[in-house]
């Protein structure tokens, strides 16, 4: 299926981060942005205060790359998924919806801990306890994976559920921190456990294998 | 801030599941659509093709409640997330963008997992080990954390990336289960650790305790 130009010359696109999944912008396509953005892989829109065809990055250097495009119900709006270079908005911010009208926190904390964690990596920060752990290596987070796993049970066993929630951010923590140093990323634990549990479509049973 | 109506009379308005962060639909709002949708803490829209106001699941029953709203940068597009009552779609569907162009997979895994862990609970499924596990109680789950968080070291110890996936993945899915039993949700699970690992606005360091 493809939008119906016939209908709308101009066809919203969202446009939706990836990964986080945070809105980043709005903007709009006509027949010949789509197509540009069909064979490039990088989002084309037509800029109505310009008036033209816009390829987003192309002043900035942020350009985004297509990771998946689907159409409503209607084949009146589109909505893309990209990978983000830099900013998306011209205003330096990240997303264009930054002002809350009603708080929100629409951040993906797992997302942003990864990307955390692959920071300190990158450039040190005296004191950061990701940076000890890092600098002692896999023995040291394995250990530590170990004594959390034994500290939810203790937390679970006291009844205590706010010992239990933080005994969960520590376990969870470490095993981010094991992610990095063993070369995992979180796409790949999200896409295992997709296919593990079979949840999406429900085409099989979830988790029928036998107790064990 | 609010919608600039001077400059168009009609807003887009991008619906997210507050959830999940999946785009449910697009629609359009005027001025006094707006008022009744901030005043009423629900979804209310301007129907393009009846040419009236319409207050989204008034004929339906899926409401959505909204939990946050943002404006971008030109203040001529609003994002708000919900809590989507039934599905978004009039075709039955919970999103509009059902359509895939470009296929790409946006569930959140994590939170699909949580709510087909409640599901089981409340319609237990034959030879599910989900209902296994809830049926034994949390003394079996916690033994089962125990076990896995062993196997996450052995795995790393081996050097096997495939294991290590597999019993991350594990893992997780046993925490899931002490998440339900122990009646703690995702998302204070996630609000915990936005707290605690201080990523948004880096307002504080990140992860500075003394090394333990």
């Amino acid at each position: 299926m493809k939008p119906d130009f016939q209908k709308q010359a101009l066809i919203p696109v969202i446009v939706q981060d990836y990964q986080t999944k945070q809105v980043l912008m709005m903007a709009y396509t006509n027949e010949e942005a789509y197509q540009k953005m069909i064979e490039s892989g990088e989002t084309w829109f037509w800029s109505r205060s310009r008036q033209k065809l816009w390829h987003k990055g192309e002043e900035s250097g942020h350009f985004q790359k297509v990771k998946g495009m689907r159409l409503d119900c209607d084949q009146d709006t589109l909505l893309v998924f990209v990978e983000q270079t830099g900013n998306a908005c011209h205003t330096g911010a990240y997303s264009c919806f930054y002002d809350e009208v009603i708080p929100f926190d629409d951040s993906d904390i797992f997302a942003d801990l990864e990307k955390q964690i692959a920071d300190r990596k990158a450039h040190p920060v005296e004191k950061s306890y990701t940076n000890y752990l890092l600098d002692q290596g896999v023995d040291k987070v394995l250990k530590k994976v170990g004594e959390e796993a034994s500290e939810v049970i203790i937390a679970s066993k006291n009844l205590d559920k706010t010992e239990l929630l933080g005994e969960i951010d520590d376990l969870l923590y470490h095993l981010f921190v094991l992610m990095n140093q063993t070369d995992l990323s979180l796409e790949e634990v999200r896409k295992k456990a997709r296919e593990r549990h079979q949840i999406e479509g429900n085409k099989k049973e979830f988790h029928t294998r036998t107790a064990d």
